[in-house]
C-alpha cells in the first residue's frame, strides 16, 4: 500500500498488516490510522471521516482543553460558518494569507448569490465583526471566547489528522483594553497548550515565537509549540497570536477608554486542532499499533476472559469485575466470540494501556493477569499477577506509571534528537538529514531563512531569546535570537 | 422594533425594554433573545451568532442528550461537511426534499470545481456511503453512531433558534440487520427526546407518527415530538426516522446475512437541534425575560451582596458562600459595581432560577434571602429568609421545586389548550384561531390534509392509533388514526 501525499484515494485501503514503524513512518502511520479505525477516507477529496475510536480521542482532548479554557475565564460561543467576501477582504495581510485556500459558496438553493461566501478558514473576520458590535466601553472588555468548530482550507497535499481540507479545532478569540493584557493572554494560552501536550498527550514540546515569515497572516506576533516526530520532522501542534490592533482597525473594534478617548481594542487568537492526535499516534505508536497515554485513552482498561470449554466461570467473573471497575475507570469488557490472541492483537493495535486477562486457573488462586501496553512484548514486568482485591489499586498505579513512561520515552527522544551544531557544515548536514531539532544562534532575517530552506528544506520552528552565541550559525551575521530549526510537517 | 420574519436585519436591534409577552409573542421572543444575550444577528443573511449565554444553554442540552446516547450504546463520530452532487442525487425522494435548500460550493481556492459540493443539509448521504464501506457481514451490525454538527438549509424565512440557514444539531444514524431492530431503535430515540424535552427542558410534548406529507424525505416512517407554544402554534422539537432499506439500496449498504444471502441493511436517523432552546424560551419566559428550568440553567444560583456604605461585610461573606457552594451548584457571584436593582433585573432577564441576596442586617441575624425566579413579583413565597447553615439544602430543594413547577405550568397550559372538537365547524374555527392542539379522529389522506391546510393554515402534527371516533372530523371519511392538528412553526 503506497499512498501519495498529494492525492488520497477515495476508498480507505484495506490494511492486512502494519509495516514496521522504523521502515517507513508514513506508511506505518496511515496503516495504523485505518486499521485501528481512527479514520476512513471519504468520497470528498481531501476530507476524512473521524470514526468513533478516533472521535473518542478527540473527545478526551476536547474535554481537557475545555476545562482549562473555562478555568481561565473563557466561555464558548458559536459563529457563522460562512463569511461574505467583502468582509474577508478588509484585513489585507489576512486575505493574502488565506484567500488562496478558501472554498467559496456561490449558490444557495436555486438562487445565484450576489456575493460569494467563504467557508471559514479561521474566524477572526466574523468574530471581529461581532466584537465591534458588542464592545462600546472599556467596561465591556475583556471578551474571552472560545469556539469549537469545523474549518476548511483548500490544500493540495493531505494526510489524516495532519492536513485535510476540513478539520475540527478550537479557536479562541479575545479582545482586551491594553497591549499588555493581550500579550499576557497569548502567553497564558500557549502555556495551556504546552501543559495539555505534555501532561495529557504525553508529547514534549518547545515553546517559542515564530519568525516573521512563519507568522499567522495578520498577526504582530505568533507563538507556537513544536513537537518532534520519529522521522526527525517537527510538527506545529498549537499556536497563539497577538493580533495587535490590526483586526480591530480593519473591523472597527473600538471602545471609549478610561480616559474617555476612543481606542482600538487589542485582540488575540489561539488554536489547537485534531492535528495533535497525529502527534500522539506518531510519537507513541510502535510496531503493534497505537500506544495511547492513559489520560487520552477512550478505553483505559480492557477485560478479556479466557473461556475453558463450556465453563462460564471466567466470563461470569469478568462481568462482575467490569461492573466493579466501571465507576472508576474507562473500562471495556471484550466478550466477543473470538480467540484470545486475536483480541490481544486488536487491543494492542488500538493502544489500550492495560489489559486484564482472566483465566480459570488464575482465578482459583485468587488472582488475574494485568498486561501493560507500553512495554514491548516479552519484556520483564509487562505482565503482572494481581490479587483480586488489589486490582483497582494496581490499575491506578499502573496508569500513572504508563502515562509517565510514555512521556519520558518521548522526552528522551526529543532530548537525544536536539542538537546544537558546532559548525555551518554540521548544521546543513543535520538539517538535510532530518536529524531533529537544531538549536542555533540565528540572525532573525527572512533572507537567511529562505536560504536555509532552499538548501536544506528546513525552516525555523520557533525562536527565543537570548541568542546563545554571537553569530548566526547559518549565515555568519550577528545573532539576535536562538532558533529551533527543522524540516516540518 | 419590528422584525419581519423573512428578512432578519444584519445588525442586532438595540432592545430598550421587553414588550409584554401576551401582547406580541414574536416581538417579545426576539427582544428576549437579543437582550438576554442569547444570540446576535450577523452580517451573514439568515445566520445568527450563539453568544456565550445561549451557548451555555446548548451545552446543557448537549450534555443531557450525549449522556443518554452513550447510555443506549451510541458513539460519536464526525463526517465531512461537503457532499458531492452526484452522491446527493442517488436517493430520489431525498434529493427532491433537500435540493431546493442546499448551499453549493463551486470553487476551491483558485480552482473551479469539476463537480459542485453541497454543504450538508443532513448527513444520510455521506454517512450511508461510509456505512456501505464498513459493513460486510451481519457481525458488523448494528452500527450506532451520533454526530454533533452544523448543517445548512437555504431557507427564506428565518428566526433565531427556530429557523436559520445554519444551525447546530445532533444527528443519529444507525444501521441494523432487521426491520424490527431498526423500528425499536427509532422508538427508543424518540423516547429519549421526550424524556429530555419533559424532564430536562420542562417542555411537555406529544409523541406520534408524522403523516405522509410531513414525513422526512426518503423515510418510510417519521416520528416526532411536538410541543405547544403560548400563541397556540405547535413546534416540532425532535424527529426519529425509519429509513427502511431506501438509503441502503441507494448507497449499497449490504451485508452477508446469517443465512449467507446478501441483504440490504435497515437504517434510521434521528435529530434534535438548538430549536429546542426556542421552545424553552417561549414556553417558560415571562414579562421579565427568561425563566430557565434549573437542569438547563448555565447558572443555577446567583449571589448578590448589598454593600452598605464602605463596609465589606456583605461582599466578604458573599465570597465565602460562593466558594462553599461552587462544588455543588452552578453558582455565580455578582460583584459588579452596579445598583442591586439593576442586578436583579439583569438576572431576572437571564432567567437564573435562584438569587441569594446578602444584606448586613440579615447577616447579623444569621440569615440570607433567597428569591425564586419562577414565581411572579410580589407573590407569597417568592422570597424566603434562610438560616446560613441551611442555604445549600434549601437551594437543592428549591431547584427541584422550580424544575417541577415550570414543567407543571407548561403541562397545564398544554392540557388546557388541547381540544377534542365536537363538530367540523368547531374544528375549523379553533384551527384558524390557533386555539392549540386539536385532537381529532382523522382519515389519514393527503387530500384531506391539504384541504385542512388550505382552509385553516393548520396541518397534522402527529398521529397515533386507534382513532377515537368512527369518522374523520375534517372530511367525514372513515377515520383511521387519531391526529393532533395545529398551525405550526
Amino acid at each position: 500500500m503506497t499512498i501519495m501525499d498529494d492525492q488520497l484515494p477515495e476508498k480507505t485501503p484495506f490494511v492486512k498488516e502494519i509495516p514496521r514503524k522504523a521502515d517507513d513512518l508514513s506508511e506505518w502511520y496511515q496503516a495504523v490510522c485505518y486499521k485501528a479505525e481512527l479514520v476512513s477516507l471519504s468520497p470528498v477529496r481531501g476530507c476524512v471521516v473521524l470514526r468513533p475510536y478516533g472521535y473518542g480521542l478527540w473527545e478526551r482532548l476536547q474535554s481537557e482543553l475545555d476545562a482549562r479554557f473555562k478555568a481561565t475565564g473563557h466561555e464558548n460561543a458559536y459563529f457563522p460558518l460562512l463569511i461574505p467576501e467583502s468582509l474577508l477582504m478588509r484585513e489585507a495581510e489576512h486575505v493574502e494569507g488565506f484567500a488562496p485556500e478558501v472554498a467559496w459558496v456561490t449558490q444557495g438553493g436555486n438562487e445565484k448569490l450576489a456575493e460569494r461566501l467563504a467557508i471559514r478558514p479561521t474566524s477572526e473576520v466574523i468574530i471581529g465583526t461581532m466584537y465591534a458590535e458588542w464592545v462600546q466601553s472599556y467596561r465591556d472588555l475583556p471578551i474571552l471566547i472560545n469556539q469549537w468548530a469545523n474549518v476548511m482550507r483548500w490544500e493540495k497535499r493531505t494526510r489524516p489528522f495532519l492536513r485535510t481540507l476540513e478539520f475540527l479545532w478550537q479557536e479562541g478569540h479575545t479582545a482586551h483594553e491594553t497591549q499588555a493584557e493581550a500579550a499576557a493572554e497569548v502567553a497564558q494560552m500557549l502555556e495551556v497548550y504546552k501543559e495539555v501536550a505534555e501532561d495529557i498527550v504525553g508529547v514534549p514540546v518547545y515553546k517559542g515565537e515564530k519568525s516573521v515569515s512563519e507568522r499567522f497572516a495578520g498577526a504582530d506576533h505568533t507563538y507556537s509549540i513544536e513537537a518532534l516526530m520519529p522521522d526527525g520532522k517537527a510538527l506545529q501542534a498549537g499556536t497563539s497570536h497577538e493580533l495587535g490592533q490590526n483586526f480591530a482597525r480593519a473591523y472597527d473594534i473600538t471602545f471609549a477608554g478610561r480616559d474617555q478617548t476612543q481606542q482600538h481594542a487589542w485582540t488575540t487568537s489561539w488554536g489547537m486542532s485534531w492535528r495533535m492526535l497525529g502527534a500522539l499516534i506518531m510519537v507513541h505508536g510502535d510496531d503493534q499499533g497505537l500506544r495511547i497515554p492513559p489520560k487520552m485513552a477512550p478505553v483505559e482498561v480492557v477485560i478479556v476472559p479466557i473461556a475453558r470449554g463450556d465453563s462460564t466461570v471466567a466470563s461470569d467473573f469478568a462481568k462482575v469485575l467490569h461492573a466493579q471497575l466501571r465507576p472508576q475507570f474507562r473500562v471495556k469488557l471484550d466478550d466477543r466470540d473470538l480467540r484470545p490472541g486475536n483480541k490481544y492483537a486488536d487491543w494492542d493495535l488500538r493502544g489500550v494501556p492495560l489489559r486484564i486477562v482472566i483465566g480459570e486457573r488464575d482465578l482459583a488462586e485468587g488472582k488475574v493477569t494485568v498486561v501493560r501496553r507500553d512495554f514491548p512484548p516479552k519484556t520483564a514486568g509487562r505482565e503482572v499477577a494481581v490479587a483480586i482485591g488489589d486490582v483497582a489499586a494496581t490499575l491506578r498505579e499502573l496508569l500513572v506509571d504508563i502515562q509517565a513512561n510514555l512521556y519520558a520515552q518521548a522526552r528522551t527522544f526529543l532530548h537525544d534528537h536536539t542538537f546544537a551544531p558546532a559548525t555551518r557544515e554540521e548544521f546543513v548536514a543535520k538539517a538535510k538529514g532530518r536529524a531533529g531539532m537544531l538549536d542555533i544562534p540565528w540572525c532573525d532575517r527572512a533572507e537567511c531563512e529562505a536560504a536555509i530552506k532552499e538548501q536544506t528544506s528546513a525552516t525555523t520552528r520557533n525562536l527565543r531569546t537570548p541568542a546563545l552565541g554571537p553569530v548566526c550559525l547559518a549565515c555568519g551575521e550577528p545573532a539576535r535570537v536562538q532558533a529551533y530549526v527543522a524540516q516540518s510537517y
